[in-house]
């Protein structure tokens, strides 16, 4: 279950994920659990929050843009990231973000 | 319904904001249509992806920081900010990004 990330203070990065699913299986479930269990022991990864109903968000925060390029090319996510184009998503739009402040309740 | 906002090529900002509700309801769902409308109507408003599980996230974007702090002033958001704090959410954070760089499918 997805609670709010614990994230430091600012700044730090975001990547805002919003999707849209296929009808298609073929692993999706497995292989999502699987990149938030590899996306979370990458270096300079501070925290995820995710929700889906049609649409999907997921923002995974991270330390800087040099740790999001590692984990964007991490072997693995590659395959993931390939078969989310081909077969799982019919929309999705990825954006990069730098979090310059926060504050909560 | 939510879908995938049609934003501007970037930079533009970003509000994510994560939240839980209480069981509290006192037209928490009427609120959050109003503002979904108002908000639609600022200047330099970009669009809004919005999705809630147990977790809520909310993703407004914005042409400059001016707009956002615009709609953060504006007078019923405020009063529907303060029954936020008091009534519908035990627990919020809302983060305030520059969104530096977007692809999609």
């Amino acid at each position: 279950m997805t609670t709010i990330a614990n994230t430091p203070a600012p700044p730090y990065y975001a990547v805002i994920f919003t999707s849209i699913r296929t009808d298609a299986d073929q692993g999706y479930a497995d292989m999502a659990a699987r990149m938030v269990e590899l996306a979370a022991r990458q270096p300079g990864f501070l925290g995820m929050e995710s929700v889906r109903q049609e649409v999907g968000i997921t923002v995974s925060y991270w330390k800087d843009l040099e740790s999001i390029r590692a984990w964007k090319a991490n072997a693995e996510h590659l395959q993931a990231q390939q078969l989310g184009r081909s077969t799982w998503y019919s929309a999705f739009k990825t954006r990069i973000c730098k979090v310059e402040r926060d504050y909560r309740l």
